[in-house]
């Protein structure tokens, strides 16, 4: 995409919340998703974590600025807003959160195929107490999920479908 | 461990904060962290997260039932006590907080031999924007550590150094 392609809104929003450095760091994209999630009422969430604002920016940045620049941030705007939809769409007794099985068909649709063990995994760490999954919470969960597909796809260079790991490559990778 | 060992103190201690299920969730861990860690003027914390409690009670729980009882609960806080130490110790400029350079020292010490390429993931995951790592972050870094050691040692069932996995398994293994 090119720079001039993006809305001028989106534009000068942007131009707003970067600051001088015209990048959005994981601490200020924190800010701008909590402040932005605070006014809808349709999804809950009790705020994104700066770890997940991490993994965010990990996620979205090409450039290797460990921030988002315009195209980045755009790119991020535009998955948010497809996982905002395929949340509010899944959320089928409109809690406002997502049960495991409603996760399990939100993941589908999300395009990620995981088996019964990836979702136990997924629930254990993203679920509250009483089971049910909010909007940061489901944020994320894709986004470690695209992740940890994206680095597979990256270690497995000839498309074995296996990936063979030491303890320091093993732990540099899990630990995010 | 025998129950009978536990301080008598401790045990009262411990009756009293696990409630009817005499079992510590991730959710009691996180509020007793948090109200003994505020008290505490000489490190700094912004508060225990759910996701490191979560991780906590996972390194810990070896019943299998995601809860600490007495004896589990007892031997994290004896770690907790030892990490702590750790921490102080190799604080040098007493900011209550660690730098990265503390960090690799303080690593060393409670036992985690890790090359530079871990210690860069660490500080990019655990510190703040001052690169300064609290003392939260510390016992998260550390939970988080052994338990990876853990996973490959299970995993690397022959002691050849290396693991394999596909998709799912890694997937599975890493999410948390």
């Amino acid at each position: 995409m090119d720079p001039n392609e993006v809305d001028p809104h989106f534009k000068h929003l942007f131009i707003k919340i970067s600051g001088n450095d015209s990048e959005i760091s994981p601490f200020e994209l924190q800010e701008i998703l909590n402040d932005v999630m605070k006014k809808r009422l349709d999804v809950k969430t009790d705020g994104f974590s700066l770890q997940t604002c991490r993994q965010i920016v990990g996620l979205m940045d090409r450039d290797g600025t460990s921030k988002l620049g315009l195209l980045e941030f755009h790119a991020l705007w535009t998955k948010i807003q497809k996982y905002l939809d395929i949340f509010r769409r899944h959320d089928s007794d409109s809690s406002g959160t997502m049960s495991s099985h409603e996760l399990r068909e939100a993941l589908t649709e999300a395009g990620f195929q995981v088996n019964s063990d990836v979702i136990q995994e997924v629930v254990g760490h993203y679920a509250d107490a009483h089971y049910a999954i909010d909007f940061d919470s489901f944020i994320g969960c894709l986004v470690r999920l695209e992740t940890l597909f994206k680095m597979f796809k990256t270690l497995d260079k000839k498309n074995s479908g296996k990936i063979v790991l030491d303890i320091q490559q093993w732990v540099c990778l899990a630990i995010n």
